[in-house]
């Protein structure tokens, strides 16, 4: 599988068909996450509002939905946009934030899970607090979200029986907030794109951890670093994935 | 008539005078924004709560209306500010954002328009959307609000049965979030210290679009262009405002 | 007293121990102050809901409560923390935003100094909003907060029967938004790795104000100084600590 070249042709088809986004995310995600679907060629919406979500949603090609700062505003707002992205037919991302660290939000993800998210991406810990009997992979994959990508020094992504490994990335990329959340935004914005999620999600990762280093080596810190990744993943072309791509299939 | 060398007077007027803005925007905006304000020389402040909206307001010199991420307590805010805002003499700006997208958005911008907002400022798109019988001006400029700047890779001020077109800028600017936010909230500066609407909106439009240039010719893509855009709003001077300002004047 | 010494080697302490700090902070500061504390080292949470607070304060090690866009969310929030804090026996800091421009908010911040934060940090003219009889020190230090940090141009800490003098810093860190915010946020982490609050406060303000000068060095104004400050929380050693610090103790 050309995997580099796969990502490459996605990302340029979000930059010519420019999905719109919808964007349930926390207070210090909002502007980031913006600016990241910007200049991957997407257009963000980020209204939380019981009366505006429907609009939003019906002219959106993708939901993420992001458990961070999770006040009633946002529960209400989940509450009405996952059925709608389900009748719409809209792919969905579960982001679950923080979840080993509060009860509420550990069972709200869990509920959610069970309506079935398109993907779910979040790091060791929120994916271990999510597990059922310790296994951080199979119960999510098999049986409630059908690609998850546990992200980290190195990404899993596993789905459909397949599990792929990524190793390109940043360090900076974890000295910098809401690096996450933004790439469950750009998930979104390749879900909608292309059908195949497992695909989606593992190119949408690719782009991120290469951007991710052509930032980090001009960079001097994890300030100047911010700026920097949004260049790139305006600027990235089919050259950098195809050099710098370090996936690996692993057979299960 | 000395555009570019009205705008730098005013400019210089925001630098001196420091006048507050207050801003009610959205979740994605404000910190951006309230950077412009501090970057042009002003001074910013957010708070949307009830209890503290007349206090801040009594001692602000113009007021900003931004329709984005509308919440409950957005509408509450606003519902409050405006006829405040009219008491005290305050000049306001509206800043329909993404009423194209949202029907209950574009119902109260237009019961927002009938209060007479000194200025409005949206993209084509957000116009056309209030714009009655299809004609993107008229109707605002004559009826509503006194100066209408319906911004885009051309902007196009009108007001005063004049009509002022511009073309300064950068492509950047379609490509980051806010910037069109931001820039209402800098005419709510302008608009501070100079009663001329129409000058002092066309001034913001040129002072941002030259800002964008000077920024734009330095960066490496979306990202780096934000933090040069408050350089360069921070250090522009009258020279640059005069050997760039592409401003006409079109007879109506 | 070896001022860049201590305050060395408490920023290598959160550098090793990555403390948690909870944020109650204003809208426009969030994602920054997120940012300021990953680049020292700590981990920053911000949710606001009532229903998680008790988790994420139960897993922290400082509290910050910063009253700017005070809305009815982080009135609650802030109810319900302040008690839990003293309950769990974490440091927290008050941060004063606008006191002098909002009634309800000088009223919230006398009773919250009433609770006695560890420290509390606020401008000049927040500082004078709550001197009782015009003394901008006495009332504070003596009473209720233990120790107060009162920033500017000079930054003035007293407490302990001590008053230091510190004058780091750049002229930009007054041109860019929340950055007092994030500095009360980073106080938080410092607080949470050393008992004696006015060694704590001191040190934090020095790494910040040299960490204030190494950046703006380089900036060529106020938007670009603000990743570089981030890139010299991160990168800043003992050895720009020792050669920068400008601290005086003043005999009382």
């Amino acid at each position: 599988m050309d995997f580099a070249g796969d990502a490459y042709r996605m990302l340029e088809a979000v930059r010519a068909q420019r999905p719109r986004v919808h964007c349930i995310t926390n207070h210090a995600a909002q502007a980031f996450t913006a600016d990241v679907l910007l200049a991957a060629g997407a257009i963000p919406s980020l209204t939380l509002a019981e009366e505006e979500i429907e609009s939003f949603l019906s002219s959106s090609s993708a939901l993420l939905v992001n458990l961070g700062t999770l006040d009633e505003q946002r529960l209400k707002a989940i509450e009405l946009a996952i059925p709608l992205a389900r009748d719409l037919g809209l792919p969905w991302v579960l982001d679950p934030v923080f979840v080993e660290r509060s009860e509420t939000r550990l069972t709200l993800a869990s509920a959610l899970l069970a309506h079935g998210p398109t993907a779910m991406r979040g790091n060791r810990a929120e994916c271990g607090a999510l597990a059922q009997g310790g296994d951080e992979r199979a119960p999510l994959a098999d049986k409630q979200a059908p690609v998850v990508a546990m992200t980290g020094q190195v990404d899993v992504i596993f789905g459909d029986d397949r599990e792929l490994q990524l190793q390109n990335g940043h360090v900076y990329m974890s000295q910098a907030t809401a690096i996450g959340c933004a790439l469950s935004a750009l998930i979104g914005a390749f879900l909608a794109v292309e059908k195949d999620a497992l695909a989606a999600v593992a190119s949408a990762l690719l782009v991120w951890g290469v951007a991710g280093e052509l930032a980090g080596e001009k960079a001097a810190g994890p300030g100047t670093f911010r700026p920097l990744l949004l260049d790139a993943v305006h600027n990235i072309d089919g050259a950098d994935l195809m050099e710098r791509a370090k996936v690996e299939e692993r057979i299960s």
